[in-house]
């Protein structure tokens, strides 16, 4: 079984209750490839970044099991920077600045060696670059899970249902949910939005838990009850990244192997707020996820 | 096994996204003691009403089992009176007016027949009034359940802190607990809370579900996702009144006791906001109910 991962690798500057970073590693696909890491022992990125990117970063990655034959280093470019901003109920923040630099141009090519992958998680990024990967693919993978937000569904609507219309489960939060289906409840949301392609959708609602459907079932897993997160950063990538690694090491692609998975991606996504940045991501033990997991599943025991 | 339920008999003028309503019959107590009435054939109630509320409403309560002998009828005065607007996401609403009336002067008197009650739901009301109810008991109750709102902390907090000092059970809102408790994390929000007197918190998300805190544990209930929430008016006492109504039933006063009689008060909860008042409390089968509850269960079985 093998995963190939689409998405961004990035700097990130944030500023939480909790404190403020400087330039720090982020980006979709790092904190998907990092999360994935946990279950797997390799996967594959397809990603770009500038000059400036730190060579410690990129074997940092690899020592993690992450092929990055598909990471393009472009010369004389700056790598995609994200600053940010949270307020005290950490599930708004306010962009302070993006800057897209390589982001611009970005034209994915994934290696010949990545084009038989059975699992493909397309991270956020533009619709358009999502489904170019996609499309150059040997065969079509056994699972394909894309993760979106609200800014494509702004300014690239067309692409994205485009792109909706081949993948097996999207991932969004609440508010896109509503705001791709027109729909404020996420029940009729959800039967709208599996019109349009996926054969899974996730709606992810932060502390609140996820949710998943397809189109005759509900699947509620609720969030780990934290005492403090620190900085939310990243938490939405790592979910989709705990859940696909689920798939991919278990192989069960029934709505009840995707239950688990959504219990181990909440899993993921907790332990990821837990730190600023991808930090907590690398220090996970298997004692630890096997004991969140397990407060997790207790939390709804009747 | 004997229930006496306090807290307001009410006219309410509501208006949501799906229609307006007339002065229809409301109030804390006229929820919980419906509710309750699902599984009980017999509940004791005290309030307060003037002579303009109607005669069929009162032969309603009864004939639903509801003793009413301490429902206090005053001659020449008004019944209270609220009047609300929902917005679309229907966890937010206006208060367009409030005539307090007989409230104003309220002065529960608990029949000698109701002092002997082994389970009192304190509504949701002047923590003082509150407080007077239980101090009228010939013993203490088995469980006293307090059900309380932010109104009561801005302008009464001192009171309403003298009355967790004496009650089982403290039911408020997510928004409530952090103002409570000043601090934005639920679970530090709890621990400070069952500082402040009460066993147990049950802290209600709405369409986000409710969690049950005692010192060392926590259960989560989620909400049966509606395609429609049609009116949320009483959705907080319904659940009250299904949860204490539940232990009354059951008998079981221990935590597994009350994280079932949450999903029974969550299925009860649901059922209330599907139509306007309390329409739909007076007409739930059994087998309706038994079904909720199974699909409530069904929602987190892994």
């Amino acid at each position: 079984m093998s995963l190939l991962i689409v998405g961004t690798v990035a700097f990130d500057a944030i500023e939480t209750p909790y404190g403020k970073t400087d330039k720090i590693i982020g980006g979709a696909a790092t904190y998907i490839g990092l999360s994935a890491s946990n279950l797997l022992e390799k996967s594959h990125l397809v990603s770009v970044v500038g000059e400036d990117f730190p060579r410690e970063t990129i074997d940092l990655l690899q020592s993690k099991g992450i092929d990055v034959e598909g990471l393009q280093i472009k010369k004389g470019e700056k790598t995609f920077f994200w600053s940010g901003k949270y307020h005290r109920d950490m599930n708004t923040r306010d962009t302070m600045e993006t800057q897209l630099n390589v982001l611009e141009t970005f034209d994915p090519i994934v290696p010949d060696s990545f084009k038989d992958a059975e699992f493909l998680m397309l991270g956020n990024l533009m619709p358009a670059v999502q489904q170019k990967v996609l499309s150059q693919m040997n065969r079509r993978p056994k699972l394909v899970v894309l993760d979106t937000m609200n800014f494509w569904m702004d300014h690239f609507l067309d692409d994205l249902m485009e792109a909706l219309k081949s993948v097996d489960v999207l991932t969004i939060n609440d508010e896109e949910a509503r705001q791709l289906s027109g729909e404020y409840a996420l029940v009729t949301a959800a039967r709208k939005i599996l019109n349009m392609g996926p054969k899974y959708l996730i709606i992810k609602k932060g502390e609140h838990g996820a949710m998943l459907f397809d189109r005759d079932r509900i699947f509620f897993a609720p969030a780990f009850p934290l005492a403090d997160v620190i900085d939310p950063t990243g938490a939405g990538d790592t979910f989709a990244g705990g859940f696909i690694s689920y798939l991919v090491n278990g192989g069960d692609l029934s709505f009840d192997g995707m239950k688990r998975a959504l219990i181990h991606a909440t899993a993921m996504a907790s332990f990821c707020v837990e730190k600023f940045g991808i930090e907590k991501l690398l220090e996970i033990t298997p004692a630890e996820l096997e004991e969140r997991k397990l407060a997790l599943a207790e939390l709804t025991r009747v």
